[in-house]
């Protein structure tokens, strides 16, 4: 042992017994500021119960490399918050021989399971496509989330459904974003240009609301007078920008918080039984779908 | 060895070699997207250099503690970057210890070394400050950061200097607050019911100036043809509000280039000789301080 100048410290520890009370967070993409409110609020609850969050942002290409779960597995972190990614039935299956606790946020229908939390995203597209047409918007259309996110699937099977339920003469308009920014003012520009009798946009999230908004601007079309936007997720972002934008509320803390408390216990085996917790979306009506006025 | 069912994997390696390409970045606020820019600028560069990022996102007071060091040497991390924090003597001194290559980002003035990265706070306020009495400003405040941190400090002394200079019938008035929207939307406020005759505010961040922007709308204060306002760092954001906020730009992306590549140079021990790279900050004019109305 010496020869290895071994220390009885944390890791040393964790060979044995494998805890460290460090939860890994991987997170798809910080510069999208629901994921920094979302840490904020797993730090607060993790840090209350005396566990720290070593954050991972990460390309959801490595998600399926085995060198990054071994990597994983080789720091001994205690649990796994998962945020928003596209597990495939493989890479659940090397999680879970990890033989480590984990909870994924973004409640995905297609392979839901009791670690997985989040928001019901159908319901959610569904009020925000109403709303837009409860304003006065006739053609509604969507820019959605990457196809290979079930959460985007369901967003835009709420806007589809809605569609054409309330709109039965115009068919649904959708084109694939990836939830930056700069994809909503791109593709923005790109459905105007194709479908220039457009009234109201559902994008689903805000940042590619706000990216929507830039390039609403930039074409000199007034918003919301014109055309109506909302987007998804309720990033305090919205509130910032001029007009206001609209949006579907998600219960970023709260999310965060049952995540977070669900794992801990995971980890420390009490086998509590969960009080379920209301994690309702909630249409928030702003400037961006309120002034829309119908033509 | 078999009793600690011992595994030849990376953390036993590290145990030896102390190895794992792996860097720390340490952020002390992750809701200020200063720092998810910087943090995006860091992993790509470490990604090309085959590099991992773990995220630590802490609180001052969390630095100045023993256990979170003895943290960091447990996990066998190669390289340590740490942003924005007031490393005192003290804290310096148990990094030094660690043995493990450092560097800082924000250069302190007050401990400059040349591990130290950053811009000149001192001439960038200065300029900002310059920019608000250009315009037609008079009366000019400010709203610092905290005084805990060496680069604040630079920025007030950058706004004291210039104001003497360039307004000597007004005294600097200077309140201090936390680089948070909150704060800058609360002090702006505060700054406006004890001196109504203020027209035109210098924050030390652009998250600060986003949050005074908010508390003028509020206040029903036209802005900018009643107040001037200029914030600092550069961040995305100072272009999605309205008016799009004036700023000093530092050149966030290659500071945290700069940072990356000279702490791996460090980790794997090249004596190469850095080029001196340009990290100037250059004055950002946009609408807020652009469409001032001098009376």
């Amino acid at each position: 042992m010496n020869r290895l100048k071994f220390q009885p410290n944390e890791i040393a520890r964790g060979l044995a017994k494998k805890r460290t009370r460090t939860i890994a967070l991987i997170i798809p993409d910080i510069a999208n500021p629901f994921f920094p409110e979302l840490v904020v609020a797993i730090e607060k609850v993790a840090k209350s119960k005396g566990y720290t969050i070593v954050l991972l942002n990460t390309y959801e290409d490595d998600l399926k490399d085995h060198y990054f779960w071994s990597q994983i597995q080789n720091r001994y972190i205690d649990g796994i918050i998962v945020a928003s990614f596209n597990l495939d039935i493989r890479s659940l299956k090397r999680i879970e021989e990890l033989g480590i606790p984990f909870v994924r946020i973004d409640r995905a229908a297609a392979y839901n399971t009791e670690n997985s939390i989040g928001v019901d995203n159908y319901k959610g597209a569904k009020i925000a496509v109403e709303h837009l047409f409860e304003v006065g918007c006739k053609k509604v259309a969507h820019i959605s989330g990457p196809k290979s996110l079930p959460l985007s699937l369901e967003r835009k099977r709420g806007y589809i459904e809605t569609v054409a339920k309330m709109s039965k003469d115009n068919p649904p308009i959708v084109y694939e974003g990836d939830f930056t920014l700069t994809s909503g003012k791109q593709l923005t520009e790109k459905l105007l240009q194709e479908h220039p009798d457009v009234d109201g946009i559902f994008l689903a999230n805000d940042l590619m609301a706000i990216g929507s908004l830039k390039a609403l601007k930039s074409l000199n079309i007034s918003t919301p007078e014109d055309i109506a936007i909302i987007g998804f997720d309720g990033i305090e972002l919205t509130e910032m920008v001029e007009p206001e934008i609209s949006t579907v509320e998600q219960p970023i803390y709260k999310i965060g918080a049952v995540a977070t408390n669900r794992l801990i216990y995971n980890i420390e085996d009490a086998k509590t039984d969960f009080k379920e917790v209301d994690l309702e979306v909630k249409l928030i009506k702003r400037q961006s779908t309120l002034g829309y006025i119908p033509k």
